[in-house]
């Protein structure tokens, strides 16, 4: 990818695109509006930060704490700020001279969605068609594992029902979209990467339930998760007090596209030169 | 805004946006590259994330302490875990169970471009389109003063008299620009946020040197800086040691336009429904 100039390389997991790429997550971002249309989902597009009240209530901390990123800021005066400036110019951990904010980095779009339903009874599922940057604290040179990327999410709180539903339309929908892309599918049960040994029980137990399922495709010879469908059962509705009209904790499902994996599995697929791509697949994206 | 549906606040200072708002942003992003067409830029995108040596180099601390976002992560075992997990639950002050990455929030665009000319001679100037989401350690409820917006940057960097005629034409077409867009649009002598009573006396020589200028447009009653044209003389090519063709510091300038702010402004002055903005408007965006 960098040597055709698609992207380049800023530090290890995070990179900076050119035009042409920028091209194909457009692309992608029009194909999968098109691919959601029939749902009317109501779309929200939020910035690459949730507020850190609505992450401490989602229980993140408690599953995946090694992914997640935190703000902190400088919150001291001018004797404080010579201290920061000397630990930074002497390549000292300053880690102790800044304080948490009110803001972490987004994990996953879905976060910013089920608070906008807190307090609520629903009339009836809701669908949303939510996007944004997400982080995950996972440096790493393997292809497709960024530190900061767009994931587009197609999201259902609703009744039980609704939700089962969603994870089957998706199940389905989510591989046949990709092979219309021309990559080579391969959908797989699959579970989060929960944190410490109580982590792997939860993750076996998910996986046995099916609920959760990726797409996995190639990027040359690795297989890459570029999409995944997951059932949360009453998990967010829970938490965030969302119910369906039967006054029960809603539940939701969502499936969520990475760009960037999707993008690099199209280059991989089908050459560096996006001109030249099938006509069908350009039909697809442009 | 909220109360037209173009807008849902999320916390202060932090709002997700619709349909609407994401097409004015996308039209934007269209008109400025027309705008910019004719200097044949480099276009390139980069993610909210700065890595931390980058930072740490630009000399940002020294400037803008109390402005900078640093990402810290968990980085313990399972006991650890367990401190933190309590910490969240009960409300505590968890800073400082979390450690400093490798990232920061990118406090500019620009930020991310000049590494990838350091070290090297430049044969002429280099332009560069550039855009990615900002973060400023700012909350406020002021009008389009956000914690986290999309910047768009032309940046230029070569010698002294290619930095200056670039503060000169960004100088008269970047308000010409807002003024086709039928915007009320003012151009001020600005000057930096910079920290502490020594900040004072910066901020004072830039502006009477003539080093920064504010495009003001009005949303409702507030006037906002929607775009500043900035002249950096050789500090960035003197921090990351680029050269012009004599062998000395490069110079550079850049012009930046905040989208956020721009759309804000469009909708108090055009209205909340986008269909109904003057035809001029449209047939620039779209």
């Amino acid at each position: 990818m960098r040597d055709h100039g698609l992207l380049v390389n800023t530090a290890t997991g995070l990179y900076g695109w050119g035009a042409q790429l920028e091209a194909v997550y457009e692309g992608l971002t029009r194909a999968l509006s098109a691919e959601a249309e029939d749902a009317r989902p109501v779309v929200l597009r939020f910035p690459p930060i949730l507020p850190r009240a609505v992450f401490e209530k989602s229980e993140y901390v408690a599953s995946f704490p090694q992914l997640f990123g935190a703000i902190h800021a400088f919150q001291g005066d001018e004797c404080a700020h010579e201290i920061l400036e000397r630990a930074v110019a002497e390549g000292e951990d300053w880690s102790d001279r800044t304080r948490l904010t009110d803001f972490v980095l987004a994990p996953a779009v879905c976060y910013s969605v089920y608070p906008l339903y807190g307090g609520t009874v629903l009339d009836g599922g809701k669908t949303v068609d939510a996007s944004g940057f997400c982080f995950r604290h996972e440096p790493s040179t393997e292809p497709g594992r960024l530190v900061s990327f767009r994931l587009r999410e197609f999201v259902t709180i609703g009744s039980p029902a609704d939700a089962a539903a969603w994870f089957g339309t998706w199940y389905e929908r989510a591989p046949a979209f990709l092979r219309r892309l021309g990559l080579d599918v391969r959908v797989e049960a699959a579970s989060d990467p929960f944190f410490g040994t109580t982590g792997q029980v939860m993750a076996e137990n998910q996986r046995e339930e099916g609920m959760k399922a990726e797409v996995v495709v190639p990027i040359g010879d690795h297989p890459v998760a570029v999409a995944s469908i997951n059932c949360h059962r009453d998990h967010f509705g829970r938490i965030f007090d969302i119910r369906s009209a039967d006054g029960e904790p809603a539940h939701s499902a969502c499936v969520g596209f990475g760009l960037e994996r999707l993008a690099f599995a199209l280059v991989a697929a089908h050459g560096p030169d996006t001109v030249r791509w099938p006509d069908e697949v350009r039909a697809l994206l442009w």
